[in-house]
């Protein structure tokens, strides 16, 4: 369609424009104190669909906006529906980067900015396609609808009540899920799977105040030590999961799924040298790539307890807290799952620590 | 002495007034920040110790200076060395404080305020003692030696160096150290000896930036993870400690000892109530109050990595950090401990992680 092509070419700048104009807005729904900002964002994706001509709406849930579109009917053609997200994760540690999370910056053809790739980016590219569609032909050749909603960082729950409620009118031929990532430069790549997740917070709490660790020490449970036994209690030192029933309902891996994955020809060493790791580690028995994709994991996401600050302070602290998510395969119940880590969690507490 | 008793009731509001200035000053040693009023406290006591007309000296330091005070020679007298800090722990965090930790504030006849009994407090009694003497008498009846440094509370590095140094001029008969606690309301202690302690800050670093664990997770090292198992790895869950030849050195108590602690009626039910704590937990063979007086200990007094926000970030950390000291006992040598400790500690930690 050398129209559309034209069309992207001459409004390629207006484009990175407006997507820099998304990328500031800090759509942080893990946040409440960017609970408007996360509006924000939602409003800005609603308005880009109003001025393609779609029936677009801003669906209130019990937390942030889901964003619904749709194109006019075109009689006859197949329902394409578009998901995407228009939150971000956290963007802390602030000053590791090299450039403010929500200043974008364009650095050797890279846009840098929090959610530039995950999963505003994309969700752009969807809009921008039909606007060129509608701009140079009058219309998309397809029945477009779009659900945009702004918590998949926290879970999803108000999409799922959301899907429910909307089952009817969500009625499509193909689902587009663009919240993913290329193999490698010049090898695109069709996802066909995603984990799934259970998260959790953890406080085990100690004495009713920090202690003094030299009247103290050694006659109390300590709650960052027995929050760190708890966490240890997780693996297993060759880093296979150790949560009792975590395994039961998860099919082992075939020799052709192996194949598959192995003909990929993973860079492991390459991968390695790119996020800074000298040695890969985990489920033993797996591949690199298979334990990226298609085993569950068990990771502590932030911990934090007692004294922070520069220098000792020999304290026993009253509390210690851990994130926790667990990234699920098929067949695994998020349900089942969360009961089973709490239950191995509380087992591995030592007394006088709740 | 009629007149030394009669001179501190009349002077006791004064004394308050003056021990809440001393209270005031954020003397906190461990914190940078804080160098100046660390420095300020020492001015303050160096100026009670010279309006006494004792000969007082601000001894700089390679850290905080120390204070050093000299009362007067008296023939024949003893010679008494007091010893104190004006340095205090961290406040954090602040938001536990019923009243702000540098507002003294007078509550039920106790003054509430960091360093309040550790050590300002203390300090002050043996300066307004000497001066309650000087102004009755004219004189103390004893040969006054002041040693009042600004470092307990990250180690004492420097005090060492000057004790060294200042061998001759510190000779003394007895020396008093202050800086303990009574046994209970009405049942003042004689402590004959403390445990010594080493501290250290243990960072794992993994990835060379926080990375997505839906893409990452369970493939690689996660910090958190294992500071958690190699802090786990230090005891056993009965709660002994499994750093390799950690007790190497360290003499069995002998009954005689037990038996002289167990006669103190220590109210083991009392104390864990008071501190919230529902079941004591430690070393097993152990009373509580063995443990907390004669047993060695490796309690971490802080923990910190990854996301600390509200809500769920999806992350593999790039680090994590713990501050862990042990509590030591007669026989056991700091360095010996401290490198047992490292080296534990590095064997416990999985590959890809340093």
């Amino acid at each position: 369609m050398p129209q559309i092509d034209e069309y992207l070419a001459a409004n390629s700048d207006r484009f990175v424009r407006e997507l820099l104009e998304f990328l500031r807005i800090p759509s942080i729904s893990a946040d409440s104190r960017f609970k408007d900002d996360v509006r924000r964002a939602a409003k800005f994706v609603h308005s880009q669909l109003e001025r393609l001509g779609f029936a677009s709406q801003l669906v209130e849930t019990e937390g942030h906006p889901i964003v619904y579109g749709q194109s006019p009917q075109v009689e006859g053609a197949p329902t394409v529906l578009v998901y995407g997200h228009y939150d971000v994760q956290p963007p802390d540690p602030l000053n590791e980067w090299v450039t403010p999370p929500f200043e974008p910056t364009i650095r050797d053809g890279y846009v840098f900015a929090r959610g530039a790739t995950d999963d505003k980016g994309q969700v752009f590219t969807h809009i921008k396609s039909a606007e060129a569609w509608v701009k140079t032909t009058g219309q998309v050749p397809v029945n477009l609808k779009y659900v945009i909603e702004g918590e998949e960082e926290v879970g999803s729950n108000n999409l799922e009540i959301f899907l429910e409620k909307w089952r009817d009118r969500l009625q499509a031929d193909v689902a587009v899920i663009s919240d993913t990532s290329q193999f490698g430069p010049g090898r695109p790549a069709i996802t066909h799977g995603l984990r799934g997740i259970v998260a959790c917070e953890v406080t085990l709490r100690g004495p009713k105040q920090d202690l003094h660790s030299g009247i103290f020490g050694g006659a109390i449970a300590n709650p960052v030590n027995a929050l760190a036994r708890a966490i240890a209690s997780l693996h297993d030192a060759s880093g296979r999961i150790q949560i009792p029933g975590f395994f039961d309902d998860i099919p082992p891996l075939t020799d052709a799924e192996r194949q598959r994955l192995a003909a990929l020809g993973f860079d492991e060493a390459g991968c390695l040298a790119d996020i800074g790791v000298s040695a890969p580690f985990g489920e033993p028995g797996c591949t690199t790539l298979e334990r990226r994709w298609v085993r569950p994991t068990c990771d502590v996401n932030g911990i934090q307890g007692g004294y922070q600050g520069e220098g000792p302070k020999t304290i026993i602290p009253a509390w210690a807290r851990a994130k926790i998510t667990c990234r699920l395969v098929p067949n695994q119940s998020p349900e089942k799952v969360a009961l089973a880590l709490e239950q191995h969690l509380r087992e591995n507490c030592p007394p006088g620590v709740t």
